[in-house]
């Protein structure tokens, strides 16, 4: 088998702490996060250094065995999890867990790929500054991961996707050459950007194994915000306002009231933030970096006006951190919420951002009428034309099984028409690989078959990921 | 001769209008920027919307012609300069001159490639906006030579280079297929960014045919002032003081006391901005959107604070807008002033910010000392850690035919070894590409050569330019 010798050759090299191949020590990191897709592999290669990747990547071409780069496994579209045939075996990226510098002038700090976006973001923050991407994962994925998928969250609408915030890439490339992108150059004009290549390219390019990651000051002050309103052309029409005064805003989300009404209904101690009920929510969030700005006051005027103006119906500040974080909590517990309701069949889908709200009227619309008895709705990060669009069993039987492919197809047949795109943050990975076959233009598809194909020629890099 | 066929094939398609065989109307456009390289062409085609391009394109692949893609002609690479022995044809985009879109709430422009910058700068200036790349060749320059070298400028220090003000691209890919990235999307996670690999790609990979810009608020004031300082490393002290107190400036300019020298001897109606002379210089530009700042005495008190702390000797602020021009004249007409001494050498190159203090007092030492008689000076963005390194024949004789090559090698095996970049913001095109492939590491130099050779397998897109 190519695989025993690959694995006799790396243990060789490397010693035996590199490699695992007990069954019960693989097991928890052949399921993705979801619990969707069920892989196999016979080994799990740990290495420590970008030299030891370099290595094991080496050994790997020789051996023309395919390895999928895993690192907190979080990740949404089954993108590092193995082939079922136990073809593949895991490169995790976790031993590499080193941060290797922080520099608060250059605001840069330099992550190896197995760092846990938490533990960056707490070691930032003894420096007094802040690394603003989070997600729910945060505990978990790490930055090798949020780089290899470009990854989203709910501070995109100040600070950009996770491609906005990279300063430079250290990779190894298929062919075990190690890619240095950590040289600290603000200005490098010398050839295609291989740093960008490799972010979002799901590890099938080469495997990450650290990032420059671009900082900013530590929040001083926070205002959270929650507030009522009519539909969401009026939610935009709210953030638009709020652009045109402020550039604090940062978080701006979309909450439906039956969404709302699920999370009071099934996650204990919520309660919601208004007296009347709404048909749509928006949780917002403000930020300033020096304290004493009187940022609540100003964005306490700014939801006063824009309720005069008929923007909003109602609103209210949280008046601590902890009815911030439980303003928060109501956002961030719509899926678990849902899912207490039966199946759900989630949807991370983006249109235009002024296209938005009408979108989000006419697929819910169109998408009830097609499957009677289903419900959809959306949520999410509406100033980034980015929302979770799900749809709910409702008192359709057998869901998943019968309507599952029929409704996504339906979905992303609608964010096609409307030119948006069907993987807004979370990638394509394996589940949604057929789908940017079937939909995307022929010569997108030619030309990412083409780079996959030159830089992977043997395709040993995450098989079955991304494109075919 | 299959370049006939090729012309002949494009009139029928799209009329005699699309395609110019007038050698004296051919003429101007062989010859680069700064009269470095003449290249030689039967045709140069004028197509007037993306799909012409594509229509050109298809019929180029059929007939195997290549094509130099071709803007304001303004570039510092002769990236733009077709070959020699006439196997390829000018594809110029300045017919393709219309901005397309201003969306004042979204702070996006569309503009095709063949927009002038300053024509970019006026339109959206009357929206209140501001694109705020600006460089030198800005009434000459067009949009989509931009965004194909990736320029920089004068405002990289707040806004970043042309990628990142971009939000998407559309060109035509080598084998007539039309990639549109001006989708509006924020958030697009569907495989490998095609945008990002355009964006730098030097015409070698397709031809970018319109682009979506970010915009910014327009300037509401502005505060230009000029400092005298002992040495580089104080002038970036000074930089990493002001960024420590304020987000305000957007451009910092090192300029030596000498090449001052220079401009006041040669250029008609300059002055010393301080009484007294000063080893090296500051040009400091900052900036506020909103009027009633109060930016002018914020720079004063932090200049005197920074004139205490012993960063800088002495400093002025402009007191107009036209003493403010008069600041940025004395910088911008250095390489002018270097041509009346004489035959100079143009290194454009980057270090780590950090790192460049250090390197151009050593790299001017050991330049003038393997070089006798030379006179080697560096002047320009410090704040990027990106100068450009200059040296002047100063007593040697037949400079450029002697020593260029040499003096050109020894610069970039000095910035190689600093761990810089031999093309800051330039570029490889024709005049850099020995050298990149002298200098780079073999693992690079293959992924730039498997990349080229897979979406461009006939060669047909910029050819000699960039990677052989």
């Amino acid at each position: 088998m190519a695989t025993d010798a690959f694995i006799a050759q790396v243990r060789a090299s490397l010693g035996e702490r590199a490699v695992i191949t007990d069954p019960a020590a693989i097991e928890p990191w052949l399921t993705d996060w979801r619990g969707r897709v069920r892989g196999s592999a016979s080994a799990i290669f740990e290495p420590r250094s970008t030299d030891e990747v370099a290595t094991i990547v080496t050994i790997a071409a020789e051996h023309r065995v395919p390895m999928v780069p895993q690192g907190g496994n979080t990740g949404m579209v089954a993108g590092a999890t193995p082939p079922g045939d136990g073809s593949a075996v895991i490169l995790s990226l976790r031993r590499m867990n080193r941060i290797r510098a922080i520099d608060p002038a250059a605001r840069v700090a330099v992550a190896e790929a197995g760092v846990i976006l938490e533990t960056l973001h707490d070691a930032v923050a003894e420096n007094g500054l802040r690394f603003p991407l989070t997600i729910g994962s945060r505990g978990s994925c790490t930055i090798g991961g949020l780089a290899s998928t470009n990854a989203g969250g709910t501070q995109v609408l100040k600070f950009g996707m996770m491609r906005a915030l990279v300063a430079g890439v250290e990779a190894v490339l298929p062919d075990g050459a190690i890619h240095d992108g950590l040289t600290g150059l603000k200005k490098d004009n010398r050839g295609y950007s291989l740093d960008q290549l490799l972010i979002g390219a799901e590890g099938t390019l080469g495997v990450i194994t650290a990032v420059a990651l671009k900082l900013v000051p530590a929040v001083a002050e926070r205002c959270v915000a929650w507030a009522g309103t009519d539909a969401p052309e009026k939610a935009l029409g709210l953030l638009r306002f709020l652009e045109a005064r402020t550039s604090a805003v940062e978080g701006f989300e979309l909450v439906p009231g039956d969404s709302l009404d699920l999370v009071l209904r099934h996650i204990p101690g919520t309660r919601a933030p208004l007296s009347e009920a709404h048909p749509w929510h928006v949780l917002l969030e403000a930020t300033s970096a020096s304290a004493g700005s009187g940022l609540a006051a100003d964005i306490e005027s700014m939801l006063g006006e824009a309720m005069q103006d008929g923007l909003i119906a109602d609103a209210v500040i949280a008046s601590n951190e902890s009815q911030a974080d439980a303003f928060w909590k109501l956002r961030d517990s719509i899926s678990e919420a849902e899912r207490s309701e039966g199946p759900t069949l989630a949807h991370d889908i983006s249109v235009a951002v002024d296209a938005m709200p009408g979108f989000i009227l006419s697929a819910k619309s169109e998408v009830e009428r097609a499957f009677p008895g289903a419900i959809a709705s959306a949520f999410g990060h509406l100033g980034d034309g980015n929302v979770h669009f799900h749809v709910r069993a409702g008192e359709r039987a057998d869901f998943y099984e019968r309507d599952g492919k029929a409704v996504t197809r339906f979905v992303d047949d609608l964010v096609t028409a409307a030119g948006g795109s069907i993987s807004a943050e979370h990638g394509i990975g394996q589940l949604k690989r057929d789908e940017l076959e079937r939909l995307a233009p022929p010569g997108r598809i030619a030309a990412l078959r083409a780079i996959k194909q030159a830089l992977d020629p043997l395709g040993i890099m995450n098989p079955g990921k991304l494109v075919a």
